[in-house]
This record gives structure tokens, C-alpha cells and sequence, in this order.
């Protein structure tokens, strides 16, 4: 099956999206070269990152999906582009934690590095201008992010079944999946797909024998090799 | 029955707590004429603020009673203090909103005075240096701020049914509660009472004809007549 890239509908900080042309249930994702962090006050790049996590990325979807994850993922396309299905976006981003680590350390001051008893999920209201706050679930529900407790139960339990799946992926190649930050859209029967992208932009990595990290906190806190890192994540996962 | 105070236990930014002589299961609770605002950033006080939050705290306290809700409250003391059962405090504060105001309407960029359809309840986790951030329930009980989803069930619950009886007392006397903040604490048996306080300092009132601010807003907000606003939800409450 092939397809052709159409117009360009959205620009965002890391991908473009494209209609695909005489698809209309699919869109076209281009994963970009640029890295951003603290809600795009900080931009870099690397040539060959959309690349990376695109691929990234295909692998990961493709792992849920002999687990019976459903994603959005339909095809990879060229190089750094793939095609999905299009799906009404909730516009929460639901955050899976398995260590204290990043705003989690900081805002109960506990140290990075420490387990978690158990998996943690979070709900940020995915609003740019209001800097994605944090929610609880009685407010996404009451500000009508999602419907009702019932469906924002059904998110939470494929959130941690998703972090079940990733966390024995990443295992398996010597790698801590310390948290992660994922997006869920609906088809039109209303069914949850997992959406966006799962690479080490939006993961938290540590190798588990050097304990380096291997993920956008590079960038953020200027740790350098952050495309060694990002092609090193690709490069146990393909082999 | 008469009380004797006993040695200062804790001070805190607007109450003293001593314990009661020959009382164990009892403290002694001092209203002071302080005021404090962003985490005691903003400090002021008047004269007699403590008697008018001792006072209006006692008479909501035994409202709530006549509703079947159990509060920490025994017994008024001279003028500005109270005896109080002894708990073991939950280290929550727990919102109730009716209405859109103050950080809630910053955070989602949502006008003051947007009703919601419901009453929300919202955690926030007790820690000064912290600055008490706001939690999820799954936050205050992996964090083991409380020990299951149950008992933070009970206590929202509760949360709710104070909010009903608050605003049916403010409704009568032409005051819109807007939100308000409560604490609770456990007996040795471990029920849940409602604690600490419930006054101008810790509710948004708002006049029900006029709209005007009735509660420490006019301080944090530096909108004068502040001592007067006091006096007037305690004239109103009391006659």
C-alpha cells in the first residue's frame, strides 16, 4: 500500500502533520529534527532525531501491539514519516512513573532514583498557554477534559498495561523505563487508541548497568551526547 | 466544666496549640490577630481577628454538629480560644469550590465567579517548604499521605456534606460560599473529624447582593476594609 503526503494541517514542536491524500481517516506524521523543553523556551536539534524516534517510536507501537495495545500506528513512510490513523485527541497527557524523577523529585523533594511502590499515573491538561498543569481526576472530569471517571478508568488501566509492555521491551535491552508521557485519541466508534509518539523525547531512559540516562534530559540539563544517546536506544532496541 | 492551659505545643501562622491540664485526649487553641497570605509571604494582623475567627468557627462548627457532623470542636474559652479534641491530623488540605476563584481560575484560565456544575474537591498535600502542592488521589496514597482510596473516599464524602450545610448557613444570612479550605483529623479509633478552622481566613464569602468580598481575599488582594468584612460575616452569622 502506498500513500501520498497532503496538506500540511498542524505544526507542532516536534512533528508535522499532514492529510494523507484520498485517506481521510489517516493522517501523515513527520518526526521532526528539532528538541525542545521547558514548554519551548529552550530549542535545539540534531540532524537525523526525527529519524531516530520515528523509528523508535514504529518499534515500540509494534511491540504493543503483539500485546494487544491498539495505537494509532498504521505504516512507516521514508525515513522520518509514518502513517496514522486520525483520531479526536484527548487533550490530556497521561503520565506513567515507575521512579521519582523530574517535577515528581522536585515538587515532594524526593530524590531522583527512588522506586516507586507501584506505578504512578498522572493527568496534565495538554494546554500549551497554561503550561500543561497538572490535574486530578475529579477536574479533568468536571472541566469536561473526558467524559466520566468510567472512560478516564479505561486511559489509566491502558496506560499501565502499556507501561507493563514498554517496561519488559526496554528491560530486555538494558534499559530502566523510569517514566514516560503518552496521549490517547478516539476513533469514531469512540474506542481509545494510544496516539502521539513514545521515543526518548517523551520516555525517561537510564541504562540499567551505568545508570546514564538516555533521554531528553540530556538536552534539558545540557549532559551532552544527547544524539549518542538517542541513536543508542535505537540501537539496542533494532538488534 | 472549666479548663486550664497547659504548655505551648506548636505555633502556628494563625493559631497557637497548647494542651489542656489534666486533659490528654484535649488541646487548647489560641486565634491569633495575625493575618498571612502566599505561604506567610504577606503578613498583617488586626486587632480582634482572633475572637472573630474563634467565634465564627465555633458557630459554624455547631451547625455542622446539628447536621450530624462530627467536628474537633468541645468547648469555646474566654475570648479568643477554644478547646478542641486531640487528632492525629491528616496531612491534607482539602478544597471544596463551588465557584471558580483564585488559583483554580489561574491555573485553567477560567473568569472568577464561573459557577461549576458540581462542587469540585481538590487535595493538596500539607508541607510549607513544599509550598503544599496540589495532588492527585493517586499521589496521597502511593506518597502514603492517607492508606487507600477508601478512607480519601470517606473524606471527600465528608468534604462534600460540610459544603452542603456551609452553604445552606451562609446561604440564609445573603453570602455565597465560594470555596473553602478543612483539615481533618483521626480520634484513636481512627474516624475521620473535620479540624482546624472554617472562617474568613480559610472560605471565599462573597455578598450575595453585592458580590463583595467578605474573606481574607481583601487582604491577599489588598482591597481594604478588611477587619470590616470579618465583623460583618460574624454580625451577620450571629444575629
Amino acid at each position: 500500500m502506498s500513500y501520498a503526503r497532503g496538506e500540511l494541517l498542524y505544526e507542532g514542536k516536534a512533528k508535522r502533520v499532514y492529510t494523507v491524500q484520498n485517506e481521510a481517516h489517516f493522517v501523515w506524521l513527520e518526526y521532526k529534527n528539532s528538541l525542545t523543553a521547558f514548554n519551548a523556551l529552550k530549542k535545539g536539534e540534531f540532524q537525523g532525531k526525527g529519524q531516530l524516534n520515528r523509528n523508535i517510536a514504529s518499534i515500540l507501537f509494534r511491540e504493543l501491539k503483539k500485546k494487544d495495545i491498539q495505537s494509532h500506528w498504521v505504516s512507516d513512510i521514508g525515513d522520518h514519516d509514518m502513517v496514522c490513523m486520525k483520531l479526536d485527541m484527548v487533550p490530556l497527557e497521561v503520565v506513567v512513573r515507575n521512579t521519582v524523577a523530574g517535577s515528581l523529585a522536585k515538587k515532594f523533594g524526593i530524590e531522583e532514583g527512588t522506586p516507586l511502590r507501584e506505578p504512578l499515573v498522572e493527568l496534565y491538561y495538554k494546554h500549551d498557554a497554561l503550561q500543561d498543569p497538572f490535574i486530578s481526576d475529579d477536574q479533568a472530569i468536571l472541566l469536561k477534559f473526558i467524559e466520566s471517571q468510567a472512560a478516564l478508568d479505561v486511559l489509566k488501566a491502558q496506560a499501565l498495561k502499556i507501561n507493563q509492555v514498554l517496561k519488559d521491551v526496554f528491560k530486555r535491552v538494558d534499559i530502566d523505563l523510569i517514566d514516560f508521557k503518552i496521549e490517547f485519541g478516539r476513533d469514531r466508534s469512540g474506542t481509545f487508541f494510544l496516539a502521539d509518539e513514545i521515543s526518548p523525547d517523551s520516555c525517561r531512559l537510564w541504562d540499567s548497568r551505568t545508570g546514564d540516562k538516555l533521554d531528553k534530559d540530556r538536552f534539558r540539563r545540557d549532559l551532552g551526547k544527547v544524539e549518542e544517546s538517542y541513536q543508542e536506544v535505537w540501537r539496542r532496541l533494532s538488534s
